[in-house]
This record gives C-alpha cells, structure tokens and sequence, in this order.
C-alpha cells in the first residue's frame, strides 16, 4: 500500500521516479473555466529545475510540462479547465543509471535505501527511485495550478537561514528573491551565503536549510477544525517534502518561551468591521483557522545525505562497508525547497478555499 | 463543513463541546479480539485530567469515560474488541456557563473566537466550545484503545521546555516523568519548574512549553510515501493539538545547522541482519519510513491565552474593549499536553500499522 | 478494519449493537446557522420505529432521540447547527438478550452469523449485534438532519412491491402512503397487502419487497464525474441498508429491453431557458449529475431470514443442526425500509450539494 | 469539484477524454514485488477494445498501453511492481473531432452533455469527452492489475440479456464466452444474437443489456460493515459504468418475491469445518462480508444513446432542434461492458482482499 495523493477537494497524485521514462501528476478537483495552458505551469517549473546555478544538482532536465487532460480551447480561443481530472506529465531525459549502480545493494546512510528495502522488499535505487527530490517537480506543477484557483491569494516562499546562517530580517526585501540563487530575501546574507556554500559544495559536503512561506490575501474562515485544521495540513503538506524535519507556523518553537501578554496578537476595530489585528504572532491561524492575516510557515530541511566522505554502513547483505556518493547532488537542498514549499502551500489553500465555499453556501 | 475525524484505518472521531452534556469519540478500525475494558482508558484520561495539581486548571471533571459499544464479553469472560465501532463517552459535569457570559460578544486574543464566528457566523462561546482543550480528553481515550492495538510498542512523553527553561537532557529519567506535576525527566529542573510556574501562575500569566513524544518498539517499514509519510502523519496529528505552532522530527530545526557528514546515522551489522545505526539524528524515520529506530518528535505550544493582564481586542459589534480572562485556567497547557501528544503518537503509530499489515499480506 | 462512515463533506459514522446500553451517531459537516431540535428529527424515527403495527417487530422502543453536541441556543432563543459535529444518541430499552442465548453457536441461514464469525473471529449474537437492522434508526437519524441541508429537494418514499404483488402505478397517490401500515401509495394494493402479510406473518414467515424513493426539487449539476456519481452514491447508500439485493435507478434494469429510440428523454425548451425533458427514464440522472428531474431509485429487500420454520445449519464448532428462529421479527422488512431508504437517499444528496457548492463558487 | 478515484486501498484515479492526447490512470496501493508486464495488461484491453466485431463501434484505437512507473526489473531478470504507483497511459491514434463538431452545442438526449454543461459550465463535445466510453478502457487496464493481487480469485463475466433476449441459464458454459462477438455462455442464445442485433445495427438503432460477473475462489470474511459492504462497494463499482442503470447481487430483485423459506441458504459441514451452502441466493455476500461461496452480480446497461432516428432537443442556446447522432457507435454497449465489469468487480475484490489483510493481522 502506498498514498500518493494528497488534498481533500483540491486533490494531486504523483507518480513516477528518478529514472522511469516520464513522472506526472493528476489535479482532481480543479474547478472548470480557470484559463490553464502550459505556460503558466512552466514558469515555476523552471525555478525549481535543476542546473540553475553551481549551488543545485548539474542533472540537465528541461522540466517541460504537458498537460494531457482536463482542458479545452474554448469558443474565444482560451484554454479553460473544463472540471475534469488535469494530467501533467514531464519526460526525463537526463538519467545516468550508470552512476547509481554501485549503490544498489549498498544503503547510503541519510536516505530512505535501507527503509524501502524494509517496507517494500524491493526498491528503485537508480537515483533514489521514488524517494528521490525529482518528484517534488510535480508538486510545483501542481502547485501552479493551485495558484489559479485562489487568484487573490500571493504565495511566496523565501530560504532564510543556511547552515547557522541566518539572514536579518530587518533586511528582508522580497524583491531580492530572484536576484541571487538562493531566493534568499537579504542581499547582504546572500553575498555571504555565496561564499559559505561554494566551500562546502567543494568539500563534496552539504547543509540544511529553513525556508519560510508566506500567503497574503487569505480570507478570514478557512480551516476546518479539528483535524481539518488549515495548519495541521500545512504542517502535513511541508513535512511531506523529501528532507523536512521541522514545521513551524507563525512564532513556531519560539512561542514556547513566550508569556500569554506577549504573544497575543492584539486587536482595534479594521476599516471594514473586521478586527485589525495589531501583530502576527499566530501566523494568521487560530483554532485552526485563518484570522485573514498573512499565513506564515517556516520548515527545516536536513543537509543533503550525498556526501563525498565516505560514511559507514551496511549491504543489503548485512556486510560492513564504507559509502561514498559521487553522483550529482545539491550542496544544499533547500533551495530548490522554495518553490516546492510555496507550491505545497498553494494547494493546500487551494484546497481549503474550496472547502469552504462547500460550507457556507 | 468540518473535518472531526483523523486517521485512515484506525480512524478516530471526535465530537463534544466544553460546555455540552457530554464529549465522546468513535473510534473505528480497531481490530477485533483485543481485551479491552474502561479500566485501560481511564489510567489515561486520570493522567490528563484538569485539577491534577496547583499547575493545571482547577475545573473538576471525574472525566469518567463509557465503552457504549463494540466490545463484548466472550465465553472466558474476557471483555474484548468486536471490530465494529467503539464509541466512548464522557458526561461533562463541571461546567460553569455564568463564568463566560461576558465573553460571549468579545473576541479573546489569541483564541479562536473570531475565526470561529468568521468561518461559522455562529460559536459556543462557553468554554471555547469545540476548540477548547477539553476536547483533547477524547484523545487521550482514543490513545489507550490505540495502544492496545501495538502491544509492541512503548509510546512515552516529557516536557522538555517550559518557558525559557530547558531540561538537562543529559540528567534525562523516564522514572522521574510520573514523580513531578511537569511530566519532567530531569528532577532538578522540576524543582526549578515548581517555583517558575508558580510565579507565573500567581501574576495570571501564562506561558509556552515544549513536549517530546518517543515511541520504542517501533518495526521498520511503517509509513508510505509520499503522501502518508510517517513523520507527515505525525506533524499533522501533533499540529492538531490545541496551541500548539510547531513540531519536528528527531533533530529537527536543529538539522538546518549540520552538515551531511554529521547529520548522517550510520550504520553496522545488527546481531539480526538489519543494520544497526550509530546514532538518531533521522528520529526513527527516513524517507517517510520508520527504520527501527525510536520514533522522536517534539512539538512547541503557545502560552495560554487565558491571562488576567488586559489585552486590547474588539467585539462581534467591531468595538474597541479590553478583554481579561478570569475563568479556570492552565497557566501552562504544556503540561496536559504531554499525554495528549502521547495518544496521537500512538493512534498514528497504530494507523500505520494496520495499513503496513494491509501491504505485506 | 471497519468502515462506519458515509458521505463525503456530509458524513456520517453510525455506531453501536442491537443490544448494546446505546446506538448512536455523529454527523459531521452539517453547515451551521441551520434551526434544528431533537423535535425535527424525532418525527422521522417515529416512522421507522418498531412496533407500529403488527406487521413489523413487536420490539418496543421510544427510539427517543438525544442531540448531544453541535447546536446551540441563539440570541434569538434558536437552537441552530454550529457547523460542529452533531451527536445524535438513542437508548436501548427493550433488549431481551435471553431470546438470543440459542443460536449463540448457531449459523441462522441468510443472516450475517457465519460471515461475522469468519471475518472478525468473534460475533455479538444479541440480537444481530452490529448487523441489525437497528443501527438503521441512526440512519434514519442522520437523514432527518440532512433535509435540513438540503432545504428545497422534496425526499419521498414508497413500498411498491410486497412479495409478488405490485402497486398499479397509474393508481399512485403520495397522500395514500401515511395512510395504511405499508407505506403504499396505491390504497387498493395497500388492502390487498394487508390480507397477505397477515397470512404470511401468522405462518412464521417472511417475504422480500421492493421501495421507490424520489427526490424532487434536486437542482441540475450535483454529482461528480467519474467515480462521484450522483447514482454511484445513490447505489453505494442504498446497497449499504440491510438485506438489499438491488438497485435502480429511474428505468433501472427494465432499460435492457430498450432500444435508444424508447429510452431517450427527448427536451423542448423550457420556461427558464433550461431544458424540459418530456419523459424520465433516466431517473433524472444523465452521466452521473443530475439533470433536473426528479431523481428516482428503487431498491429490493430480501425476505427477512427469521422464520419459524426450521433450516438447516450448522454450529461454530461445525456440527449440523436444525435452526429456528423465535424472537421478535418483521414479515417484511421492506415496510420498514421505507423511512430508511429516503434518509439515504436524503443525506446523499445532502452530500453532493455540499460538493456542488465547494466547486462552482 | 470531480472525483476521479475509486477504492480504498487498492486506488484507482483515471484521467483524460476521448479525443485529447491520451487517456490514463494511476494504480495506487498494488503491493511490491508481483510480476506485472504490459503484456499482462494487453490482453484485457484487447477484449474491451473497440472495433473486434461488426457489432461494436468501428473506431480504431491499438489500445496499447505503457507502464511508466512502479516497477522494475529485479536481479533475476523479472519485472516487478515496487509498491510505488503504476501509471498507465494510453495514446489516442483514432480521434476524428470533425465528426462531433455538429453536436457541439446540442444536447443529445440520453448522453450527459446538458448535465455537464449545467454542473461545469463548458464541456469537451469531442467524442463525449470525459463522459465517453473511452474511459473505460482504464478500467480495464487497472482491472488486469487488480487480478495480480489477488491471485486465488477468477473473475469473469458474460452477457445473459440484450434487449428482450435472455439466455438459457441451463445452456450456460463458459467456454463459449469467448467464441462468440457478445461473450454470451450460451452458443444458441448467441446466435439469435448476431441476427436480433444485425437488424439493430443496420436501423440505426440501439439496445440494452445484462451483465453477468463472477468471482470465484473469494475467501469467507472480506467486506467491511456497515459502510464498506462488499456489495455496496461492487454496486457502487458498477453502477459508476457508463450507461449502467440498474445492479443486483445474488438473487437481486428475484429476491423481492420469495419467501424466506425459499430465499435461505441452507448449510452443511463442510470438509474443512466451514459451512458448505447448499444455494446461492446470497450471492456470496451475508451481511456485507464474503460468505467463501462465488460472488455473483448483474447490471444493465441502457441502450446506447446515440441513434440515427432524430430526437427532439435543445440547443446550450435554448432553441429548439432535432439531433440525430451519426459517428461511430456500439449498437449495444453491453458487449463492451463485460470486459468493463469484470475489471470493476476485479478492483473491488483486490480493494477488500487488501483491506481484509489490514484487520487480522
């Protein structure tokens, strides 16, 4: 048994591997008569693909998205979504199984080799198989379709801490996102981040990462609690991604060491009757349920387990041996994470905007 | 629309208001034959339940729980499991509806009451409701029902952190967890607790607090990518506990500091033929998969947002007024979140289960 | 594993035996702010409840409702839905668990005892345990609550078959169907009926039947393409009652006999600009959504398997026995069904107009 | 919103029209390490392809269908599934959209295209898009991995009605199902056949039919009460069939007239110390749950359609037309519909066989 299918009415199912001949995806539940063509898929497509710069994996994949389904040119000559389910799907052209065979009886130490073998018997370790970070390609396929059903709502995603490097956020401009590599929203911290990970990237080392997410123009009202909770399925969405190992929304860990005066978030009367809230300390949720502030989530990936150095481990055997991964990897993935991330909470609104419309009717 | 239910195979449902005449749960997927009496649930909810010591709200509740049925006494006289579903039920009997009256209008700071009236256009102000901790009690039954279905398996939590202050993970006792009104493995920092929370309690104030939940005795190969990932799962299951605004996974957000080299757990020929890891950094989980390790996960929660210090808000009218809350209340609800985070580990672990029984055949 | 919910955002999960202290249910997604009171509901259990006639078990229940969660009382002194889960509960007050004692190791042919037996390796034999036909008063429960979503879609039903002996359609008049203990819309038949299941009844036997249940005022476009369809739920809910053995919808199995010039519903232009279908034969559902017409199903009811005289059987421990079936039972389950068959023909509909809501915002 | 999947554990998640690039589906939940080709795919799809006999729609479509993950070649050579999910993708070689361009804005009485108009606002009139037929040969191809599941169980189906003509059930024998265009068991009733339905064809015309599938080797004890039924889920599998109007199990509406002295499935002990039944009214199915005898299930399907004799309808405009349907089309689709169903009842079976393992452990 596996699930690979995630949302509720905004549903998305991805298939397929590292090495297979294509993956895709299907997006069930998309309302029809939404404007839909390849284009607006592919821009955030191409963000996230690999060889943008030294600082992600050289795999050569030009990412191109088709969409196999669930459109129709329409009597103006516009493509809509028609309703029905929208298969996405994006051929790989750039495996080299070549470079995997050695590890194929051989567990590498940070990865899900040994825990496939466990669960399933059999696994496909060209290139990580399934658990490889190739499929999360398909969540920003996805994702961009989750976009065009909540038009009024902007996700952005920005990486804010690398290693112990951590930008100022008196500094954050997101206009500096797309002006360096990293997505990194501080200009300053992006010069030396530059520095910092072209020496592990030559060290053939790696390091984690914490991106942070950020929906503006989310309505009061979405979440269904109790376990609908608009952050339980945030925390679920992001955790979901290869190499999470933390979730936080709003204040996160830090509220832990806060007093109640100080964390609540204050309220006056807004300009349209609606409370102003006066601070953001619950990341735009409470009870489960968006307060019409922005939505903030940070997550934490873990440093790439591909490493030049070689590590101790064992064979599917059960032989001692030493693990070495040359291959062509990401000094640090959570950079590539940032358009998974904004994708992944993209959907999740999607799916929670038309939750609600099914409620209040 | 609203989501009360969690889990796949072993679902739960809850339902109940603080101030109704009862709370309960469903609890269906639970497999048949398992001896199971009132008396297995009730250790569980007496840990949980309010007026346990000077730190815990002072509300009186026998939190009596009844098995309304599928179970049924065999021809041994063993009450045991039907597989058909196990409804419990609490009766609420303390409940002190004059004590809210006059929040009925007004929108508490950093709880739920206007997203609440913004999603629903209706709310049970008495007591919070449905978004009240009282509902976490359910939990807790359905935890024990849980863990009668992985005998295997040892689900504990602590409290690790109350405010500022940490444990000494090193003086780390699951002895000293029942000798303390903190669920405190390290005593000296329950005697320091004592006098912090004191303080804290006598000014009205509130304030935040981390739980660690560690499952032992859990086999490999629970979990299924990509979508049904283990630690995904537990996110969702932790994040869904009132108050709480973070949750990681063995290192955690502390992963974002390493580099590969020390992030990876690596692993020797175990006595068995699985490996045998060196370390825990991964918290029993790689690739959405458990690998035999303890499962480790921590979750943060807010302070109280119960205090008595005025905080500036508005009411349901959109005037400005100051909001203080009387009322019995936790001044750390950390400390019965302990067995709560406790219970969705286990029904997770206990979903996740089954599901694997329903792959491997 | 068991699986005691249906719907889809209008869900609900039955739980409890026949002889258990209570049954029960929770219906969850019901949208708030609609007026609801134990008094709505309790004229719809009146009418399924046993002991009406003689024609149906001398059981003797109130079938007294309780509403233990998701309402309030308004400012305006209404009690109305919270968009919280709603806890329906009834008390079992006439259990004679010593009518049962003999066929504790019995196998009644048509009943669920052997099945019960091989799946879950334990059975409550009181009274049918999960498999009575009791836990469709919950059913009927939920149904009351569902007319309340769905507030201008008329839910109607009808028996139209006793045994052999079928209505004359051309003598249908809904205002007969309160009117004699059948449920039947044609007097005549009803009088005819009454003679035969009084022979039938005082032999100790039992016979099938057939009911008609029609929705009317179902607006066009609810149903969900593919694997949503408005008749797949339909079938789904209607299978799901006890002893059904078919379904159909509008023409149903007679359409086999059609050729595409006979069954086509030919359309004029209608007043409002939408179609005016000139026949029905589809039972108001054409690929799966609904079209505007009334929807039509029909379902048949075995014979009820409890009858005086003696089958052939065998024990739990596999000895071969004569069984004989004493207690208190219903000649035709199908009179019964009635109410049973329109609450799931309600809360179906309930369901797909939530789902119709959440996509055409 | 649409709902694209069917099953529960074993999932099944089709996408694509008739006239687009292709058409899909995504197998979720197949277990790891069963041998699976598309050379065990083709043959099903072959059987339900179109243009076999005179008798079906002449469209020519190879069918050949692709796996493009989930699987792989192991060490020994064998291609196996790995537990991830199977796509499956089709290419559409046979569109000729000029044929539809008449009937883009008429709705053709019978066909859903009103209905889809009404629910989505914009319907893909090329072949009748998602609505077509054509979707099932998805079905087909999900069904041949169904098979691999659940080895010990054969499934098979036969047509036993068209129109008014019924086969002999004493003549049945199954080795003539696959000697005549109809999958009719019964060498007589087929030849009838070819003339009856060689005069439909040549009128233009169309005809229903009945359809038998059989499931033999089902062990006692799947089926999960009360809203999993085993028949609900086959009505609901079948009933969601393009054109089906009406499904029954065992006896079925037969079942309406007995009495319960006739309609018991009488019992013996059987050599294994299971019952042995001495009938098969049930069906196979008591109570929801597997009874270990064959399972047995009928459903109708309408006359197709589509007709050469003009109809009365209407325009998306609200004018008033004629409608005549030329293109290609099944005079009967129940010929088609046998390879369908078996492939429907083959998925449930694998569902429940998967579900089933989850309980008992």
């Amino acid at each position: 048994m596996s699930h690979n299918t995630f949302g509720h009415l905004f549903r998305v199912t991805t298939w397929g591997e590292s090495h297979g001949p294509a993956i895709g995806c299907v997006v069930d539940g998309c309302p029809p008569l939404i404007p839909l063509t390849e284009t607006d898929i592919q821009g955030y497509m191409d963000k996230r693909k690999p060889g943008q710069s030294k600082f992600t994996t050289q795999r050569q994949e030009a990412d191109a998205v088709r969409i196999l389904s669930g459109v129709m040119v329409d009597a103006d000559g516009v493509q809509k979504t028609t309703g029905t389910p929208i298969s996405l799907l994006v051929e790989n052209t750039d495996q080299r199984s070549k470079d995997y065979s050695e590890i194929r009886d051989r567990y590498r130490p940070g990865h899900a080799d040994y825990t496939y073998d466990a669960k399933y018997g059999i696994r496909d370790y060209r290139g990580g198989g399934r658990s490889s970070a190739r499929e999360t390609a398909m969540r920003v396929a996805a994702g961009a379709v989750a976009r065009k059903v909540i038009p009024g709502i902007t996700v952005r995603g920005a990486l804010v801490q690398i290693g112990p490097h951590r930008i100022d956020r008196a500094a954050w401009d997101w206009a500096e996102v797309d002006n360096n590599p990293f997505f990194c929203p501080d200009r300053a911290a992006a010069e030396r981040w530059a520095d910092y990970l072209s020496g592990i990237r030559k060290a053939g080392s790696s390091v984690g990462a914490v991106i942070e997410v950020v929906a503006e123009g989310v309505p009061a009202g979405l979440g269904a609690p109790l376990y609908g909770k608009l952050d339980q399925d945030i925390a679920a969405a992001l955790m979901s991604i290869n190499a999470v190992k933390g979730v936080e929304i709003g204040n996160g860990f830090a509220a832990a060491e806060l007093t109640g005066e100080d964390n609540a978030d204050e309220m006056r009367a807004g300009a349209d009757g609606s409370p102003s809230f006066l601070s953001n300390n619950a990341g735009g949720i409470l009870g489960g349920i968006s307060s019409g502030q922005p939505v903030v989530a940070r997550f934490a990936v873990k440093p790439t387990s591909s490493i030049l150095t070689p590590r101790r481990s064992v064979t599917r055997q059960g032989d001692e041996v030493d693990v070495m991964t040359r291959g062509r990897h990401d000094p640090c993935v959570g950079i590539r994470a940032v358009p998974v991330g904004e994708a992944m909470l993209a959907c999740v609104l999607a799916d929670h905007a038309l939750r609600h419309r099914g409620q209040i009717g």
